[in-house]
């Protein structure tokens, strides 16, 4: 199991360490559940109670949290950062496995590099380019003539359709699914005629893919992820989606065909956007709100409401669908107000 | 196929039969499909028209429709619960398949059960327990080190990441993720820094989880799923989530990080539940509701608006986006109406 | 690489050429990045700026704006619909691959036609009958009994459980799900008791339905898609929903079990359909609504909010939460308003 001293970690996050730079510490975990062996944090005020009882090797906080701690610290302007430094040295690194699994497909037209490993029960097709390092886990389907950067990893069963760019370093875990047609139809007599995705999907450097999201190829030109962006669980990207770098979307979030995110964004959980938008950078938008209009500010932009009492609710909703009828009232009585003391003078 | 009599369903369900006790029951089916050699049910009284018109061999049903029986009838405090149990005598049983399927692949160092079977394009890492009976469908994915109870399904495509433990008698639908990386990231600079997620999934027993549904996998501590929860299809279930015994969830519902749900809660379709909050038991949330602070009373709460005509819709819409305004209006209306004597008596 | 003559294209379509017959076209692209050899459309008069400055071969366009067109022009009713039959002569043409991967499972009690492909690492259970023409794609999973009409296409790590029968000229995109059990359980003392999900799905012809959407089996009665349906990404379709020809129903939607939706009806992106309910032929509903009544005029509906800035919405909300009060309190202020005179006159 590896080990770190305290010093080595201080070094490795820029910090400063309180008491003994000598401890050895074996791996990280919560104040209430660290050993005397492992490394806690401390990045919400909130838990300083937990600090106070901590029996954890060392804590990571900050300069002014210093004085309640009980045990040896690291200290550093941005605990939760340090903190994540510190657990990726203690991750389970990913095996060191290379080569293509007996029980792959693996087209002969394709270009797999010599230190990337290709799971069990994978298929790959022709035309297809993996990249160094990258580890395709087990199920995975990489279609015709799709690429896939340097040190990427596709868990298991993820699907990435044919003509889909991947970047380097991305993580995409179960069950996602890259470049499965957009939802393109032409209204026809009755019934609708299919029109052809001819566009991809390309995907940054240092992307992450939450399980089961969704994104679309483009009609005619490419879906776009930009580097950096990190998307949650179940959260669908539909055709000719643009999304600026380094924005984060929740889980659950849909985001409706030619759609241009900015940079640095944050969608929450169950979000909607319709089609055809743009939303400026530094845009944040809270939990199940509906966006129907382009954005051009940054800001914070709400729709969603929170839950009361139902019988509460229910009687809050009856006057909600007759708010226009309300606002009449309302002007009405306006009316009669100013009115009264002219009829008066008469 | 398997048939019963009438008298041996009453005896598996507690209940008395009117009627022949010894009618061949050979199937299951609703009051209006069934022929005669089947046997319906009667719950809802909606239905009462159709009980009169049956032609099924016998009818499941209170005492309290008796009298509208036109055939043999057997009586129960609970109908749907009796049909339940009955139905399940009809459903097709678990192949008696056991073993290992040629083309799944299956680690030596994994110990997989000798009445359990694996099946085809299957991939089993090292570490992994699979007990007994356990049905593992096509193209699951089971990763390091995770536990498998007894009795156990996973239907097909299943993905059960890394170090994940589910319990007894589970039934797991196709796509469902188990154990992804769950959504964490420390701000940095420009970017973000992955925050390794380095806890499990810990499952209870008797839990079913619906198709395409996520689990993440816990931060530092595991994200727990207690005994007889069931899950519909498309729910996310964040990192360090908790759900407590025999909570349902109805689909599409999304679960933030964090938030503990109590027991036997109801959670309607498309809900959404911020992170780091607490639920109490026996909460019920309606559909489409939003919850974003903690509630510690059972009771059933709401915030979904049902839909009206759209030009209704958007003339109260414009109203509701001055809510605030027209309050400050009626309160001026108020202050009006309450200054109005005094001035008069001027 | 196919080509075409204008002309040939303008007779696919039924359409007139404006310019030269002869000219040949190699491909389809928007009116910003088409090429000299490519023809562009307009459906939308918002990009007429484009098509002034387009260096397309060919615009497909109305007859209204052929006088903005700097280069020849296919002249037709519906640009949209003509271009979406030319695009398809262009898309790639499905691989004229037929067979059984040395890959894939399949029981020797299925019937695969021959002209029939079967991907690597798919499983085909027994009972299961595949027509001809259709392409399995990778990690697909067929369940006993079930039918796959001719020129189906199951894109890649498809599920379709046992007793499912889907129609010709179907498109299933990867990582759908049809024919998970139902959410069915009955409340039983503390727990829940499954009810056995006895019913199929069935799917009419030309079916698109997109990735990762679920589609569970019938109760006891089948769940019923008709012809001509088209599902987006990511959509949850409950036990015995029936939906009718044509409709088509955006991302992340959601219908409750047995609701009977009509034909041709539009359910937009992240909508949310009760159970039981019957909603009419021509019916649209728009983004994020939800449904708890049915609905039976055709028409549109909503009750999504758009978002507006976090400050004002929450002011607001403040007062959304307080309606009844406010209601309360302006039928206050009428009645005051109401008894003024009668006071002043005694």
């Amino acid at each position: 199991m590896a080990s770190y001293t305290l010093g080595e970690l201080a070094e490795l996050v820029g910090g400063q360490v309180e008491g003994d730079e000598t401890l050895r510490i074996e791996g990280v975990a919560t104040l209430a559940g660290a050993s005397e062996r492992e490394i806690a944090f401390l990045a919400n005020p909130h838990y300083q109670d937990q600090l106070r009882q901590t029996r954890a090797a060392a804590v990571i906080l900050r300069e002014s949290d210093l004085a309640l701690s009980p045990t040896a610290s690291l200290v550093t302007s941005d605990p939760y950062l340090a903190y994540a430094r510190i657990a990726a040295l203690f991750a389970p690194s990913p095996e060191g496995r290379a080569g293509i699994h007996p029980t792959a497909w693996v087209s002969e037209e394709s270009s797999v590099h010599e230190s990337a490993w290709i799971g069990p029960n994978c298929s790959v097709e022709a035309g297809v380019t993996i990249g160094p390092n990258c580890r395709i886990g087990p199920g995975c389907f990489v279609g015709e003539g799709s690429v896939i950067g340097a040190d990427s990893r596709l868990v298991a069963n993820v699907s990435v359709c044919h003509g889909v760019r991947i970047g380097r370093r991305a993580v995409i875990h179960p069950g996602v699914v890259i470049g499965g047609d957009g939802f393109g139809f032409a209204p026809h007599r009755e019934g609708w005629q299919k029109v052809p995705q001819l566009g991809g999907v390309v995907i940054g450097d240092d992307v992450e893919i939450g399980a089961n999201t969704t994104i679309d190829r483009g009609a005619l030109e490419d879906t776009v992820i930009e580097d950096g962006v990190k998307l949650d669980n179940q959260i669908q990207i539909a055709h000719n989606v643009h999304i600026g770098a380094h924005t984060v979307i929740a889980g659950c979030a849909g985001i409706s065909g030619s759609t241009h995110i900015g940079r640095r964004c944050a969608i929450a959980g169950g979000v909607g956007i319709a089609g055809h938008l743009n939303i400026a950078d530094n845009v944040t938008i809270t939990a199940m709100s509906l966006v129907i209009k382009s954005i051009d500010k940054p800001g914070v932009y709400s729709s969603g409401i929170p839950v009361s009492e139902n019988y509460r609710w229910n009687r809050n909703l009856v006057h909600l669908r007759h708010l226009e009828k309300m606002a009449g009232r309302l002007k009405t009585v306006e009316r009669r107000l100013d009115s009264r003391p002219h009829k008066q003078e008469d």
